[in-house]
């Protein structure tokens, strides 16, 4: 039997402004800090440790696990972070708030691209300061890998492989791993170890700073989760 | 030409209180954070940014990176941490205040334990909670290696093949390294750099929280360094 601990980050303040976020680079809310430093003591409280931690490249991700490995005296654990496990990449609507998007819009498109599992926001081109070919810490990737705008579908396909080909190994390996990333990189993966159908995954609400245990069986599959409280 | 940053961490409660640290994991004092701090901001100014981060396994030098890190955005560089790049470890001496040690060994014996490059301080028993096979971050390691209490030697012996097989592969592959560690792991390193004697070594004295620049020609030997300020 395998444990895995997933974490969503703590509130950012954008998810605080009702802004979308995607990957932009927005800092947690002080109430987004309390909730990783919450999620660090219900780890302690149930004496649940890791050996590695995997992150995304964005700093509410990189500082919840920071500020909640600090709690339990866990600093010294490897992190890897990887661009794999990022939030879906919201295209032209990063920055907008949801509300004027809908106005725009319309509701019912803004509802489509926020629950729908293939439909992508409308796109950045490769000259939109949000395509992210223009900040360094994507300028080692091949441009042509690098997301306009995500479908939760397209996020599920670049979180995957990074799953199978890093994450799982380490698990397999023997080492309970800590992910701490967002709310759709995480669905990918609940969506993968709970083998949910599309229209399942949509419906599914990961909660902020709360820690996600499974346990796993030999092949990676969910036996049963739970969240910490 | 490459360039690489040296950082101490910022001054921990024990630095404070005067007591002989070494390998345990005291934290910053609120003195020290405003130093990492303040290594970020000088950082910033001088528009310096790296690609990769060295640390040890110590909270005070793993959080003064986090910590100028956050103050540069630089969050999202990989971090590597190693035993390796840890202050030395002060053998039975770890905890004991520095006054108190001079009264009941004498200011001479005190000194030369500080001061002398190949004297190592009184060791630990195996069986003794300050030898690092207690401690759960060590213990995917050979007993055999792990320290009982160093002479400055010591240090250098066990940081500079790190250096060496790890380190400086990256440095001439074209990255700027950060490396954040501790007085005597880093005097290991400038003691390499820039070719110093034994007795050159024991007088050099690295501030805290004050980002060390050092320019290296292509066979990583000292060209010139200077500290930010």
């Amino acid at each position: 039997m395998h444990k895995l601990i997933l974490l969503r980050h703590g509130e950012s303040v954008w998810n605080n402004e009702n802004r979308f976020t995607g990957w932009m680079d927005v800092d947690l809310s002080p109430k987004g800090v309390e909730e990783a430093k919450h999620a660090g003591t219900l780890l302690k409280k149930y004496d649940i440790s890791y050996d590695l931690c995997y992150t995304s490249f964005l700093k509410r991700a990189i500082k919840t696990q920071f500020i909640a490995a600090e709690k339990i005296d866990l600093l010294w654990i490897p992190v890897i972070k990887s661009w794999r496990l990022n939030e879906r990449h919201y295209g032209a609507l990063q920055g907008l708030n949801k509300k004027e998007t809908a106005l725009e819009y319309g509701d019912e498109q803004v509802k489509t691209w926020r629950r729908s599992f293939d439909v992508r926001p409308p796109q950045v081109s490769f000259e939109d300061p949000r395509f992210p070919g223009f900040d360094p810490r994507y300028a080692h990737l091949d441009p042509a890998i690098l997301p306009h705008g995500e479908s939760l579908e397209d996020t599920i396909s670049r979180v995957l492989p990074y799953w199978e080909v890093e994450i799982a190994p380490q698990i397999i390996s023997g080492k309970t791993i800590l992910i701490a990333a967002h709310g759709n990189s995480l669905r990918a993966l609940i969506m993968h170890l709970d083998q949910l159908s599309p229209e399942e995954v949509v419906g599914v609400e990961v909660p902020t700073g709360t820690p996600l245990i499974y346990e796993l069986d030999d092949q990676l599959r969910s036996v049963k989760h739970y969240y910490l409280e």
